[in-house]
């Protein structure tokens, strides 16, 4: 893929995250997907190796929790 | 601070999260410190408010903690 993927899902530390995450890599090259909002996309994010959000899927494919705002299975709850 | 500051201490997910950093914001852009070698400026990431390695110590000062590799107390044991 030719950007990274930012998932959170809303929840403080996330928007926190999602905003050095942008300050550093910059929006152009960083998809931001809420997992809340837009629920159809939480298996994508499963089968790239989330566990928790918010968290950053490179280019390459490595996933980096950051910090540990909320587990999957709670936003899906 | 001028540049972001990456800590951890040598263990292979640190490693590969360094990798990734430094592909996402550019090696120019970030200073990266092994706590296991340079062992006096363990105190100076707690104060910092580094939790556990790896973590990115953003220009804002704020910290994001990348997965979870090592607490800071088995750095230092």
């Amino acid at each position: 893929m030719s950007k990274s993927i930012f998932y959170h899902a809303g929840c403080p530390v996330c928007v926190s995250a999602e905003h050095e995450i942008i300050n550093l890599i910059g929006a152009d090259n960083v998809e931001v997907v809420h997992l809340g909002e837009v629920r159809n996309r939480i298996e994508e994010a499963e089968r790239a190796g989330v566990n928790s959000v918010p968290a950053l899927v490179t280019t390459t494919g490595n996933v980096l929790h950051i910090n540990f705002g909320a587990s999957l299975a709670d936003v899906k709850g």
